[in-house]
Order: C-alpha cells, then structure tokens, then sequence
C-alpha cells in the first residue's frame, strides 16, 4: 500500500510503499537530511520531526529522552507506516542564518509502466501438457507403444502433422510407464520451432499431471545469476531467486574469465561454476514452493556471449582476439541436464542467440522484450556496464554495438568503487552549503564502499554545487576539510572513517572522477556513433529504454547531469530492469513471442566501435561533464549556470 | 573366370567359378559321387576320372600309384582350374550290372540377376563431403566461426536452405579446426529428412578429405552380424566381414534372449554384447584396408525388432507377451558411439523401421532392396528361419506375417542339427540303388552335423528315393544297414561314425522329420493365409523373393518337393540372398533411395498368424511332404509317380 509523505520545509510530497525507510524515502525525493552512517544509526545525525502521523522505530534511536518527547526521530531508523508530514530542522550557520537548502533534482519521472513498452503477451506457452487416456492394447490392436501414444495425441489435435519424439531415453521408460499407469499419461509437448513444424514429445508422466506445468527463466549474468519460476498454466511468477555467479573468483569481468579459461582445465572449471550456480537458484526458487526441479517443463536462458559460451562448454578464446569472432551466434538446442544441470533428463535449455562477441543473448532477450523491432517508433536501448551494449532501431531496423566502458559503474578503478551489495553508498546528497553529505547505503548498512549508483549521484550532486568542475576537477579555492588533496591529486570524503564499516575515510578521488568520465564517454559516444552511421541525431530518438540491473537504479536526472545519458525529454525514457530476464520470461509464456526470438538476433546488425575513428572523435569529446558540446544539455546547461 | 565342366556318363555340363571344388560342383550339378566324408579327403571314395584338362590337386589325394597314372583323382582334392571332362567310374552291383544313376533334381534356374528385381540405384548418398576454402575473419567480416562455415557451405550451393548443425561437440572443436586448417576445411553433410528440409552438418574436418566417403551397411542378426564397408564416392564395396553375434550364449534364438533381457543387468549385458560384436565386424572391414573406423562417414544398420530393441537398449519384454507390443516401430536417430559403437561421435545409425513384434526392420530393408512396393507385379517375399517372415504384395498394397516355424532350419530340435559353420553337411545326395550317400559339407571337413539346406536336401532326396514316404516315416521294408529303428523311431545313417568328426553315427531320425515337416508347414501355411487374406492364391503369384542368407543356400527343386517352396514356375523365384545388407547398402548409396526407407514399414500392414484359425487349418493340411494337397505340387506329384 502506497504512503504518503509531506517533507517541510521543502514542502515535497511523495509517494512510498508501507515499510519504506523514511531515509531511503527522503533521498529518493531528493530531500536533503544530514546522515553519515549510512543508515546505520550510529551517527545520529539524520533527526527529523514527525509533524503527524507516526513511524516505526527501528533498533538504535540514539536520542536523549527530551528530544523523543519533541517528536525527533532518526529518519534511517524510521519505517513508513502510514501518511505522515516529516519536518527536517533548519540548520544554522555560524553567522546564525538559515542554512538554504538543496532544490529538488532527483527523477521527476519514475519508470512508465512495462504495459507501455512491452504489450501483452499471451499464456500459450511453447510446451503443453495433454492428458491421455488411450486404449490397452490387444490382439487385434497391438501396434507399438509409442504408436499408440501418437495416435491417443492426434486424436486429440486433429489437423497437426505426426510429433516427432525425443532421445532413446524416454522411449526406454514409455512401455513401463504406459503399463504401470493403466494406459492414462501426461505427454509433456514441445511445439514445433516453426508453427508448420511437428510437435515433439518431451516426456510422458503417468496419471494426470497436467496442472503442474513450469518453467523456469535464467539471466545467467557475469556476476548474478537470475531465476524466476513460472506457473505455464496461468502465466503468474511463482518464484523468483539469485545468486552470485561462482566464477567471480576467476575473474571480475568478462575478459578475465576468458583468461581463466585458457589456464589447463580452465573452461571446464568456468562451466561447473556456472552449472553449479544455476543449480542453487533453481533449487532457491523450487524448494520453498515444495516443487521437485525435476517438474520444471522447460527452460529459457538469456546471457551474454561470453556465458553463453561457458555455460554451453564452448571456447571462448577468440572472442577476446582481434577480429572477435565467437564461435556461434545461435546456440545449440542442449538438454539442460546433459551440461549437469538439475533437470528432468528431457527438458530443454533455450539461450537466446547473441550477435557477436559482445553483443549477446542479454541484450537479444531485452530487445526481444521491448519489442522495439515491431515499432515506427525510434528507439535507443541501453545496457551500461563495464561491457555496455546499445541497440537502435525500430521495425525497419537495427543497430547494435558494444563499447568497452570499463568497470567504473561496477565500482572497479574506484578508489572505494565496491558491487552494489550491502553497505555500498546508493544514494548521495550533499548540503550545496555546507558541502556536508548525505549518504543512503544498500541494506541501511554502515557505508563501505560506493557503487555504480552512488556514484553517478555523487558526481552529478558534486558538479551541481560547484565542488568539481566540467573536467572533473576539484575546486581548489574551497575551504572545507571534506575536500583536501590525497594521493591520487585533491579528493572528497564522502564518509568519515569513524563513520565507515572499513575504519578509514571513504573519499573520492580526480583518478575515480577521470574513470567514472571515460565510462560515461565511452556510453554516450556509442550512443551517437550509432545514431550518426544511420543518419540520426539524439533529436530524432522517440524512447529511451534502459535495460540491466544498473539501468533501473540510475536516476535519470543525475544520469544525464553527468552526460551519461542523452539531455531529452523525461517521458521518453523507459526503465526496463532486468531486459534479459524478462524476455526469457516471455518466451517461455507465448510460444508466438517465442518463436520470433531466433529472427529478432538476425534483425540486429552490429557494429565495431573499437578501431572507429567516429567513435573516437565522439569519445573525446564525450570526456567533460556532461560534454564539451553543452548544446547538447539544455538543462544541465540551466542548472549549472544558476 | 568361369570354366565348364562336363560330367560323364550324365552328360551334364555346368559352369563354375574358377577354384570350385569338384565334389561341390558335382553336387550343385545334381552329379552324384560317392562320398562319405564330407570332403575331407580320408575315406577317399569320391574318385572320378579326368578325360580331359587337368585339376589342381589337394594335399591328401589318398590314391595308389596307378589309380593316379589311369586320370583317378578324389572329386573332393580337385580344384577346378580349367575346362574339364570328368567321369564318374560306374557302379557294379553284385550281380555285376551297372548301377543306375540318379537322375539330376537340382535346380534348372540359378539366382536370377539381381539387376532384374531391384534395379539400378544413383551413386548420390544422403552423406556428402564438401571441401570449402574460407575466406579468414577481419575486423570488417567478424561473423561467428558457425555463421561463416554455414556461409561457405551456401555459397556452393545457391538454392539451398540453411544447413542446421550437430551437437555442441562439434561447436566445441569448430574454431580450432578453422584456424588450425587455415580457414579450408571439409564439411561432411546429411541431406535432410525429406528433399524439402535442411541439409545437417555432422563434421568438419581440416583440409581436403573429400576424397574419403565411407558408409558401413550393417545386418544386425540374432546369429550373425554382417557388415559391408562402401566407398560411397563411387558406390563400390570395399570390405565385408562378419561375426558370430556375441550374445548367442544368453540365448540362440529372439525368446530366449527376451528371457534373459528380464534377468537383473540382463538388458544391458546383451547391448554391449551386440555393440561388442559390431565393433568387431568394423575392426575386420576397416583394419586391412588402412581404413579408421572414425572415417566412416554414417551407418544404415537393420535387424529384427527384438535385435533393433537391444541394440538401442530398449526393453524388449512386451514383445513376447502377448499382445507382443513393440516399444516402437521407427527408431530413433541414434549417434552410434552413443551406443559403444567405435565410430565418429557425430557419426549416425539409422536403423530400418520395423512394422510389428516380429516382422523387424530386416524385412523392412529386404522389401526395400527389391522394391515389390513400387512393382505391378504380385511378390512373395519370404525369409526363412526360426521366425520366418513373409510379405506378400504390389504398388498397391502389401501385407506381412510372421510365423514361427520352429528352429529346425537352424539346427535347432534335429538330432545332429547344426547352425551352417564348418563341418555342417549342407548338400546331399543319395544314390537311388545303393541308398549310400554324397555328402559335402561347409569348408570340405569331416562332417560334424547337418545345417538347414542340408536337411532339405537330405529330406528332399530320401523323399524321392522312397526311403520315406509323404508322412516323413520310414520305409520299414528296406534292407539296407543305414536304415534302422533308433531311440526317435527309424533313422538313417548319413555318417559312420569312423567318418565323423563327432565320433558317432550322423542319423536323420523321424523326430527330427517331423520337426521339418512342421517348420515347412508353417512357412507354407503362413503364405497361403496371406495370399487367402488378400483373395489370392499361388497361381496369381508373379515373383517369389527369396531373402536372407538361408534362402540363398536352399536348392529350388528341393525347397518345391518337401513343400516348403510353392511349385510354380521356377522363373519367378529371385535370390536376393542378405535383403537386409542389401537394403542397407542401397540406402547408404542413394539418398532417394534413403529417404523412401520410412514409407516401405508405413506401407506394410501386419497380420497376426499366431491365434488366426485360417492359418492353423492351413498348417494342419501342409503337415505332409510336400503337402496333403497333391494338387498344389504337381511337379512334385509327377516325380513321386516315376
């Protein structure tokens, strides 16, 4: 249920679900409260006011008796459980003037509704269960079993082609399964890969189990793994599970693991990894539910190109190498149980193909999803991360490139850059005055890092109020102990070390501005490079839809402050979330959406960025906040310039 | 080469294949010489006379000096090398006139060409090599390994759909072969199911290996399994071989291997024995010829439906049970080193449909080979054995039986029965006055037993000797030291003991007669109640097809007078010898040929013999030598009236 609150004296009102934390609220509002701790408590510094209404304390109020009594509360110890109007006290300066406050810039928009983007889908899954109830056989009727049991499947589907039926293994069983269930079986049926094709016959239950019908979709991610059960016969998410990918010791990112896997037993090791994790979620997503994994009908599998070569047990040495070449782009039908996965021994593993090296199934999926290849409309997909992939098109057409953004946005060659995991600073405010900050870590957590998220807000608030410059400079003329030099040339402490889970000051630096800048410059060149090679311009774009993990925590207004993401207009942008995932669960619901996965990879044509003297000229220029160019920030242009 | 031999006093002149052995000949001449031995060359009684040209002369020619100056050889020591004249020394009888000669009884018409029945087949196999020169990936043309193979293969080939592609082994080797072999390789290809669907890729190889195309043709039988090796470039063979299969010690015939598949690890055991075995028959073909047996590019394999079952490791229980259901009819595509078999991992095993419990897929290939289903004329296919299998049937129709007939035609239930190995006696003859015999057994050794065209020729020829009468009971009147009362009623010497391998009188006793005789009914009973099936009857017969590697061995006219052939004219009977080779070879050859195989065992309609009242009347009625209806054997009738 949705709450109401009413800040003063910045009289903003906002919309949260009940339970929210009155902290994560107010950042997310764009309300300035001092807190360093991150959510913890122990600082003590966020006290507000409950005007009306009341919240739940948490643990650690930390006050003195009479400022309880004065209505103070800890806003990150506070939970939103009704409507409530929250006062935050005026600070005063030394000269004993009221401290102004920071205006409002955070996301005026929230995501648009995935109805608009994605449409409907049906519940007419590729895979069906038919109850059977066939005839014994007799002396006069003794064809062969599995006769019989085609024939009890075209008597109930009168104008399909014969289906054709799976490996030796069911065919093993069928004789004794037919006998023991008195001739009454569930035939699990996979429709044919094209609506002319047959359907083939997965496996054969005995008895009626028809009403458990499930499927299972995994975005087998570098460094998540992500699993949702599905319901096939109603189309409804019954489980949802993730786990960090047991490669990561192998390696952060994507090249690292191809490393790993040229080391003796390399790729095999990758691949247990990967099997083994996959194996944990869908246990994460079937045990609670009482379902055996075993149940799971079907499942539908997105990942980059990388993992999807890992997973499938493929080498992916020359994806790495000059020219980039993988060594497929649709995937091999696979058993899910033939790589070890803990699967029914028939049931199939779809990956969504992938259209080069680093352009893969994620980004396939997601575009598949979004069903930008069906619409007039112009479109920019983005999935930033440290491989960020960007796809434009519409019905007629479609673009895609890959560009190489390093690992700034997943916290690597930061300073105190960590994975948007418990403790990692999300959500950054700072007082335009006194430069004090505000910080929000994931979990409400003593603050240990800064992630990809914190990041951005970081930079962009810093930017606003004058602490850093275009070139990501620090203001040398300030006089305030937060910005100081430091080893890597002048710095900012976000979190005092008293205040930090790792006991020292958490700062960052011009070296983590330098990287955070040829991150962002490096998505944003890709972004224009792929719009000039059709002869399009950011003014042309109808939507912007952001994909990825990363893409639905970017708030939109401090993403395009730092040039991350293009200066138009609010209402064309989209939050897709986890794009991949999402298009797995599609194809597993509508057998129409998935039989048009496979021609979605061939619509996209790919594009190098690497050796593009294009993309090089609109990289350099793209290395200034937001850019050099400020024509193309209108509004960033206004708001630095007040 | 051939040469003529001329028998005297006869006067019957045959042709042989140079290196014949002479007693042989003479025998399938119809010439009767003394012989006793088998051919072994020890009692030294088969002395003819060379008029003219020269024998070659074996080790043991047993002959005093001047038999040798006066032309006397031993029939079983002579090889023949060029034209010759040969007498047989006439026989005095004690009252000094010369014995009368038998007359010649054997067949008039040899094995019909085989050209005539199942007509020419294309040199265009289903498997194909295709050498590809690739042009190496650049930064401008990085196109995944797969997609640019794919490329490659449709360059050569404009009209064609896009080939699918193998198992993820093959993906898992493709980027090292490419690059290893420089971008030139060669694709080895199936063509796909029907014309319409898409070509696979089963393997790529480096360099240029188009030159080497093999197909293994495999008979899957209970007691042997044969193999052909094919050079499919040119359709030639190149190697055949056989081997006793390795599973006859769990049982000689299909039940009794059905009862040992039941016992704990029993299924299994007798998988790996028939894999064993065909591994043996692939080392054998390959070996000589220099020939890897992972070059061998697919395999086209057929056998009986209790054979298919456990060579795939299917459950062959409900086959014996009534209502003897299959597990299935059209086997699955298996990959032959799935199974154990030394081949290529991506290499095929088709297996030739089968159309019930005992009419497998041996038959199938047979009615393939010769093609009665695309023929106006009206065939009897039959093949002989402890499960005889008949088809009946034109271009419009064809039904199918099996009938078991008992194991006598393998040996099985005569008292010095045999399968057909060395040492077996599998022609004879009896000379009508003397009642003393011609033996010649397999491989010119002391006899040791009698094979099944042994036992035909024996009851066949004591038959028109009257040595027993129609119901295959001894004439008691004769005074002659080879007929006597023994434990299974009277009996006939065939070997004394002293010329026995075994030690002990060779006799055909009138049990093993009546066993025979009900074997032969059965095969008789069994066309008649097809034929009546279908309103027919022999005389609309337009072509018999002898099948299987018994009927090649079983002398027409013998066949006709013991009933288990119908006496029609001899030139409508065909040996077709090993159909199921045959069929297998002509698959692996022509790939229209291939893709017709499904249709035959779709287009056969099974009938059941074992409780039809019809087929027990007729069985009843052929419980006769050659049957109670002299009508029906009127060439018989007239022999037996001389």
């Amino acid at each position: 249920m949705k709450k109401t609150i009413h800040f003063l004296p910045d009289d903003i009102t906002c919309e949260v679900e009940e339970g929210e934390n009155l902290l994560t609220a107010a950042a997310n509002a764009g309300v300035y409260i001092h807190a360093f701790c991150g959510g913890d408590g122990v600082c003590g510094k966020c006290k507000v006011i409950v005007e009306s209404g009341q919240v739940a304390a948490g643990k650690a109020m930390n006050l003195r008796p009479e400022e309880e009594k004065q209505g103070l509360r800890l806003a990150c110890q506070s939970t939103v459980i009704e409507d409530i109007t929250i006062r935050i006290p005026e600070e005063i300066a030394a000269d004993g003037r009221s401290l102004k406050r920071k205006p409002k810039t955070t996301r005026a928009i929230s995501a648009r509704s995935l109805d608009a983007l994605v449409g409907k889908w049906q519940v007419a899954p590729p895979v069906e269960k038919r109850f059977l109830q066939l005839t014994p056989p007799s002396m006069d009727d003794n064809i062969p079993d599995l006769q019989r049991l085609l024939k009890g499947i075209r008597q109930r589907c009168h104008d399909c082609e014969e289906p054709t039926y799976d490996h030796p293994e069911l065919l093993k069983r069928l004789p004794f399964i037919l006998r023991q269930a008195n001739w009454q079986v569930t035939v699990l049926m996979l429709r044919g890969k094209r609506a002319e094709e047959p359907d083939r016959i997965i496996a054969v239950e005995p008895g009626d189990t028809s009403g458990q019908l499930y499927g299972l979709a995994l975005d087998i991610g570098t460094t998540t793994i992500c699993g949702v059960l599905l319901d096939l016969n109603t189309g409804t998410v019954i489980g949802e599970a993730s786990a960090y990918n047991d490669q990561i010791p192998c390696g952060e990112d994507i090249i690292s693991r191809i490393i790993y896997s040229q080391r003796p037993g390399g790729l095999a090791d990758l691949q247990a990894k990967v099997v083994a994790t996959t194996n944990r979620v869908i246990e994460a997503v079937c045990t609670p539910r009482g379902i055996d994994p075993h149940d799971i009908s079907y499942i539908m599998a997105a990942g980059n190109t990388t993992m999807s070569h890992l997973l499938l047990g493929l080498d992916p040495k020359f994806i790495r190498e000059a020219p980039y070449v993988p060594t497929c782009s649709q995937f091999p039908l696979t058993r899910a149980a033939a790589l070890g996965i803990a699967a029914h021994p028939s049931v199939r593993l779809f990956l969504y193909s992938s259209v080069a090296s680093f352009v893969g199934g994620d980004i396939v999926a997601g575009v598949h999803a979004c069903q930008m290849y069906k619409s007039p409309e112009l479109t920019l997909f983005i999935d930033i991360g440290t491989n960020g992939e960007i796809v434009v098109g519409n019905e007629d057409w479609l673009v895609c490139a890959a560009c190489s953004a390093g690992p700034a946005f997943e916290g690597g060659g930061i300073r105190h850059g960590m994975r948007a995991s418990r403790g990692a600073i999300e959500n950054f405010h700072i007082h335009p005055e006194t430069l004090e900050p505000m910080i929000v870590t994931i979990g409400q957590a003593k603050p240990c890092g800064i992630c990809g998220s914190g990041l951005i807000s970081t930079v962009s608030e810093l930017l606003e109020a004058g602490v850093i410059d275009q070139q990501g400079k620090f203001n040398r003329a300030l006089d305030n102990p937060r910005v100081r030099p430091g080893l890597d040339g002048y710095e900012y402490v976000m979190v005092w070390g008293r205040d930090s889970l790792v006991g020292e000051d958490i700062v960052i630096t011009e070296v983590d501005l330098d990287n955070l800048i040829r991150a962002k410059g490096a998505m944003y060149a890709g972004y224009e490079t792929l719009l000039e090679s059709v002869g399009m311009t950011f003014a042309d774009l109808d939507r912007v839809v952001l994909a990825g993990n990363f893409g639905a925590y970017i708030d939109l207004e401090r993403g395009i402050c730092i040039g991350l993401l293009p200066d138009i207009a609010r209402e064309k942008f989209f939050y897709l979330g986890n794009a991949s995932l999402l298009g797995c669960q599609i194809s597993l619901t509508d057998h129409v959406r998935f039989r048009e996965r496979v021609e979605v990879s061939r619509l996209m044509t790919n594009m190098e960025l690497a050796e593009n003297p294009h993309f090089m000229n609109n990289y350099m220029a793209a290395l200034f906040l937001p850019h050099t160019n400020m024509e193309l920030f209108p509004t960033v242009r206004d708001k630095l310039l007040v």
